[in-house]
């Protein structure tokens, strides 16, 4: 458990690959963290490529990055479209320059190729995406889970137990400081 | 009509957008030109965003780029499959450095940003991508159709007039060489 409830952010939009929402939500929800899925509109529910579906509970635009201890960007091709929202870019940024654990997995990092916050950092992610990351200037390399600092990143659903590890690890000596 | 029967590969690959290929293919074959849909396997159907479905004709490891006269990018979230498929990039570089005309809609330039031959062209595409697009040193515009010499690219379905023309039209002016 962790020592005091950790507040994460969760980023939700259309085409969210299900089980990299509910996985890192369970397990953050498990260790007693506060979990809030922050989409483009409170209340609205958003559709998995699996067909789940999660109803945001905070929209990006009233989201406050002091409001949160880490922030976790799901994959499928919900980055498409999130990296087209300012208020999550904005969000995402924020927690970047403020050393918060950022965590991304699969086409996640696109996000924060549109944050501009990937210059010189090592990072993993979903393969089609490895070139637009090393243009954007990050080391891409090919690991289940990268810990650059605070930026915590994965591949697939296959490395979750992985991703939800690392960032339960960062969150809990945080915590402890 | 064309002057001789142009010769043009269509890519495909599953989740393309349904009508960014049925519309320049049905342009193209009003035209008089031989449409070829080049996939990753010979005889194998692709699904479309929208439910749509094209077998694709040739395998792309199979195409040779002297067989075509132009090649055409569909967008839809099928690019982000595309760029991983190491035929597909060589085909569209060799048909880049040979100068016959490439047109890319939607995500399909994230395909040329693998093929890495956008450094110094000016080019529009689906919003999601123009960062990637600039940072692989291309000039990002927002316009319905944009031709830089032989590279014909547009953001979406509604642009699909404007690029079936330019196509059309370069299409027109080699052959009447």
């Amino acid at each position: 458990m962790l020592e005091s409830a950790a507040r994460v952010a969760i980023l939700i939009e259309d085409l969210f690959e299900d089980v990299e929402v509910a996985s890192p939500r369970g397990a953050l929800a498990a260790a007693g963290a506060r979990v809030t899925l922050v989409g483009p509109m409170a209340g609205k529910a958003y559709t998995g490529n699996h067909g789940g579906m999660f109803t945001a509970d905070l929209a990006a635009a009233a989201a406050r990055a002091d409001d949160f201890d880490a922030v976790v960007i799901p994959g499928g091709f919900a980055p498409d479209k999130m990296r087209l929202r300012h208020a999550m870019i904005d969000l995402v940024r924020e927690c970047m320059s403020a050393g918060k654990p950022v965590a991304a997995i699969c086409r996640g990092p696109s996000v924060l190729i549109n944050a501009n916050v990937l210059k010189g950092r090592t990072l993993t992610c979903w393969p089609s995406i490895a070139v637009d990351v090393k243009n954007a200037g990050g080391r891409y390399v090919d690991r289940p889970v990268v810990e650059d600092g605070n930026l915590i990143t994965s591949r697939k659903p296959d490395d979750l137990p992985a991703f939800n590890d690392a960032l339960l690890r960062q969150l809990a000596a945080r915590a402890a400081r």
